[in-house]
C-alpha cells in the first residue's frame, strides 16, 4: 500500500488540480486509515491493547524484538491519552528516504541504472504529528511529508551534490524538471550575461549557501503537505490538524522543522541545548494580532485584534483597562470603547490560550474546515503550516555515545523540564553498556513512563506526586554517536 | 528654553490635534534648532571646530573639566562624519527626569507641595539618535523623547510605587487624568465585581507584572514622539527621521528600547552580553514582506514583496531563479514571470541593504514624507517606530567596578566587534584608578577614536589598517557599579 502511495507521489510533479491529482485515488485514501506506526508491528491484539485509556500501556520498539530496531538504533515510545479522545492522535514516522534526481532523458544518455541511483542522495527522516480534532491529519502527514520532502529536494540534487560551489541563483527553464511528453535539460548555471555599468546597481548578486535550499525545500515541502490535506478535506470530508516536527538528517547536518507545540531537544556532553520553539497563541500573539488589525475582516465582527488580560463587562466601558495591540510586548491602560467588549483573538494563558476561543496552537498542517464555534468564521487564515528550520552541523562536534536528539509531543513537555529529560536520558543511558542496541529506546520508554505517571487513587500521577499527563505522549531520542 | 518646552509638554495630556497643540507653539519649534548635545556645554567657537569633517576632533564630557562630569560619571564622546552630511546627524541625551503622579485636586486636598514630590518617581536617562536625511528628527527626540516617556508614566505613578501587589488590570474612568475646568479621583483598582458562574470562563484574570506595565510607557512614548515628528514634519516642513537608542534606569531595572541600528551592550566580569536587536530590512524582511504580501498596494505596482538574489532581466522569464517569500527563511526555484520584473521591496546585504531601494533601517522616529525617489510610494508604513524593550535586572548581579553599559550607533559598531568594544572599555578602565570619575569617559573616547581611526593618506584608517568608520560616531559608556 505505501508503495502504491510513493508511486503516486512519485507521479506528483507540479499536480495541484483536484480533479487530476494523484492524490485523490482511492489507493491514497485507504493509506490514510489510521493504524499505530507501521514500524510498531503490531499485532491486531497488541493494537487493541494499546487503546485502552484506563491502563495505557506503553509501546516501545526493538527491546526484546530486536529485529525492529529502528535505524540508528533510534528509540520510540508512545502511549494513549487518559481518555480525551478516542483515538491515539500522535503519529510517528522513522525513514530512509532515497532522493533520485529527478530522470532527464537528454542527459541519461549512455549512463546505466547504477549511475543514476549514485547520483541521487540519502537523508535520514523523524517525525511526530500531534492531531488534534481527529487523527486523519496526522495520519496523512506521517505517511507522506517526507516524500514530500523527496519531491522538493529532487530538483535540487545536483546543485547539493556539488557542495565546493554555491547554488547558482538561475537555472534554464524548467531545469531537470520531466513534463508529460517531453523532458528538459539538466539544472546549470544559466547563460547570465554580465551587467553593464548602468544595471550593475541591481545586480549585485547574494550568495545563498546550500543549507538555505535545503531548509527551503522543507518549507515548501510543509506547504505542499498542507495543500495536500487540505484537497482530501474538501474531497473527502476529513476533519482536524496536527502539529508536526520533523527531522532531516542530510549531507552531514541536521535539520529540525517545527510547525506547532512539539520540541526537540539536543543532549551533548550532559547539557540540554533547544533545537526548536513552540508555536502558540501566546508565542505568535503578536503575528496573529497583525493580520487582525490588517485583515478586520477576518475576525468576522466578533472578535478584536486588542489584547486585555481578562474579558470586559459592558458596565466597564469607559473604564481604564490594561491592553496591548500588536505592536505592543508591554501593557498600557486605555478607556475601553464598545468595541473593546469584542472576545479577543488571543486570549488565555499558557496551555489554556486560544485563537478566537478555538484552537490552541497556531502552526501545522491541516485544519482547513476549522470554525470558531456556532459561526462562520475561519481559523485557518490566522494559521502557519510554515516550520521554523533550525539546522544543526553534526560534523562539527565530537558527539559522545550517551549524546542524544529527543524528540516529543507536548504530553511529554507539558509535565517534564528540559532538565529533568536529560538528567532521565542520562541515568539510563550511563547504567546501560555502550553497545547496548536497546539503550535508546529505553530512555524514551522511561520518558514517557515519567511523564504518564502511575495511575492511583486520584489519576495519573508523577512520582513526586503532580498530575501525569493525560495526553498522547510520544518521544524518539536518536544517538548521534558515530553519526558525522 | 528646554524649561519651556517642558512647560508646555506639561499641558500635552491628551493633546492630540495639530492645530491646538502645545507643541505648535514658537518656542517649541526655535527649540528644535540644531545644536551639539547641551551637556557638552561648547561654546560657539568649540562648536566650529568639531564640525570639521577634515579633522573630526573628538568631543568628550569630563577630563579637564571636572564640572562638566554627567551624573553616575557617565562617560560620553562622539565625533563627525568624514562629510557625508553637512551636520552631526547624531544626537545624545542624559537626563534624570521626575515623573510627577497627575495632580489630582481631589486627593492633594491637605497635602503640601512636598508631599507631592515624595509621591513622585524619578528615573535616570541615556539616549543615542543617529539622524538620516537631516538631523532634525534626532534633535526633536534628543529635546523630548524623555519627556514622552515622562508623560507615560505619570498615569502609573501609583502603581508602580505599589511594588507589592499586582498592577490592577481596571483602573475608575479617566482615573487620575486631569481634563480642562474638572478633576478625576485617584487611580485605584475599579468597584469590579466578582463574576457569576456562568460569565467566569471570560473573566480569568491574567497578572501582569510592573515591569510590562514600565515596557508598555516606554512603546507609547516613542508612537507619541513619532507622532509629534508628524505633526512638526507636516506643519514646519521638517525632513528626515532618527534610529532611537534609548536607556531608562527605574526602580533598579534598566530598560533598554531600540528602534533602529544602533546597539546596546553590557560588559559584566569580561563577558559582553547583547542588550539589543538591530532593525534593518534584512532582520525584519519577513514582516516587510508579510504587510507587502497583504497590502500590495503599499507597493505601488513598482516593487514585489518576493525576494531574489540579484535584479532579474526581462529576457530571464522563463526561466527558474532563486527567491523567498515571506513565509520563508530558506530559499527555493521559481519559473520567473513578468511580475517578477518588479524590483524586490527587500534588497542588497547587510550595511547595503535597502526597503524599496530608499532606506537602511527599518524602525526609528520620523520619515513621515520620505518617499521612494522619483515615485508616490511612501515608506513609512513598512516602518515602525515601535522600539524592542529589553529588561535588564541591576539589583539582581552584583557589579565590580569595571561593569559598563556601551551604548553607541552604528558608525561604532560597523568598524568594531563587541569583543573588540569590550576588551578596549577593560584595557582603559583597569589601567585607571577606579576612584578616577574621568575613566568612563577615557573609556568612551577610546572607542570612538577607535572606530574612528587616524587620517592617513587614503583616508581614515584603524590600527589594523582597515577602513575606520566615515559616519558619525557617538558612545555612552555607563557604569553599573553602585546603583542598584
Amino acid at each position: 500500500m505505501i508503495n502504491r502511495v510513493k508511486a503516486a507521489v512519485a507521479q506528483l510533479v507540479g499536480g495541484t488540480g483536484s480533479s487530476s491529482s494523484p492524490w485523490n485515488c482511492p489507493e491514497c485514501s485507504l493509506a490514510f486509515q489510521y493504524s499505530r506506526p507501521a514500524f510498531l508491528h503490531l499485532s491486531a491484539e497488541e493494537s487493541e491493547r494499546a487503546a485502552d485509556h484506563s491502563t495505557r500501556p506503553i509501546l516501545v520498539t526493538g527491546q526484546d524484538r530486536r529485529r525492529q530496531l529502528l535505524p540508528w538504533d533510534t528509540g520510540y515510545a508512545e502511549v494513549i491519552n487518559a481518555g480525551k479522545s478516542v483515538l491515539n492522535e500522535d503519529q510517528a514516522a522513522r525513514e530512509i528516504v532515497s532522493v533520485e534526481k529527478r530522470v532527464c532523458k537528454n542527459s541519461t544518455a549512455g549512463k546505466t541504472a547504477k549511475d543514476d541511483e549514485r547520483d541521487g542522495l540519502q537523508f535520514h527522516y523523524w517525525a511526530l504529528f500531534d492531531g488534534h480534532a481527529g487523527a486523519d491529519a496526522a495520519v496523512m502527514a506521517a505517511r507522506l511529508l517526507h516524500l514530500h520532502i523527496c519531491e522538493q529536494l529532487r530538483d535540487i540534487v545536483d546543485v547539493l551534490r556539488d557542495g565546493d560551489v554555491p547554488p547558482p541563483i538561475s537555472l534554464t527553464s524548467n531545469a531537470g524538471v520531466v513534463t508529460e511528453g517531453g523532458a528538459k535539460s539538466a539544472p546549470h548555471q544559466g547563460d547570465w550575461e554580465p551587467p553593464t555599468d548602468s544595471e550593475s546597481r541591481f545586480l549585485l548578486e547574494k550568495e545563498i549557501s546550500h543549507e538555505y535550499l535545503v531548509i527551503g525545500a522543507i518549507e515548501n515541502a510543509f506547504r505542499q503537505m498542507d495543500q495536500q490535506i487540505e484537497r482530501e478535506q474538501s474531497s473527502h470530508g476529513y476533519l482536524g490538524g496536527c502539529c508536526a516536527l520533523a527531522v532531516v538528517y542530510l549531507l552531514g547536518k541536521i535539520y529540525v522543522a517545527n510547525a506547532g507545540d512539539s520540541r526537540a531537544i539536543l543532549i551533548r556532553s550532559g547539557e540540554t541545548i533547544p533545537l526548536s520553539n513552540e508555536f502558540t497563541p501566546e508565542s505568535e500573539r503578536q503575528r496573529l494580532q497583525y493580520l487582525g488589525y490588517l485583515q478586520p475582516h477576518l475576525l468576522g465582527n466578533e472578535f478584536t485584534h486588542l489584547e486585555f488580560p481578562r474579558r470586559i463587562q459592558h458596565r466597564e466601558i469607559g473604564r481604564k483597562m490594561l491592553f496591548r495591540d500588536y505592536s505592543m510586548t508591554g501593557w498600557a491602560y486605555k478607556t475601553i470603547e464598545k468595541d473593546d467588549l469584542k472576545f479577543p483573538l488571543v486570549y488565555g494563558e499558557g496551555k489554556k490560550a486560544r485563537v478566537m476561543a478555538t484552537i490552541g496552537v497556531t502552526r501545522g498542517l491541516g485544519d482547513h474546515n476549522l470554525k470558531v464555534y456556532c459561526s462562520n468564521i475561519h481559523i485557518k487564515p490566522f494559521l502557519s503550516c510554515i516550520p521554523e528550520v533550525k539546522v544543526y552541523d553534526v560534523a562539527k562536534y565530537e558527539h559522545g555515545v550517551d549524546d542524544v536528539i529527543v524528540l516529543g509531543t507536548d504530553g511529554l513537555w507539558d509535565v517534564v523540564s528540559d532538565r529533568e529529560v536529560a538528567d532521565a536520558v542520562i541515568r539510563i543511558l550511563s547504567n546501560c553498556e555502550p553497545d547496548n542496541p536497546n539503550r535508546f529506546t529505553m530512555a524514551a520508554e522511561d520518558l514517557v513512563m515519567r511523564s504518564r505517571g502511575i495511575l492511583k487513587e486520584h489519576g495519573w500521577r508523577l512520582s513526586n506526586d503532580r498530575l501525569g499527563s493525560g495526553d498522547d505522549i510520544s518521544v524518539f531520542v536518536i544517538p548521534l554517536y558515530g553519526h558525522t
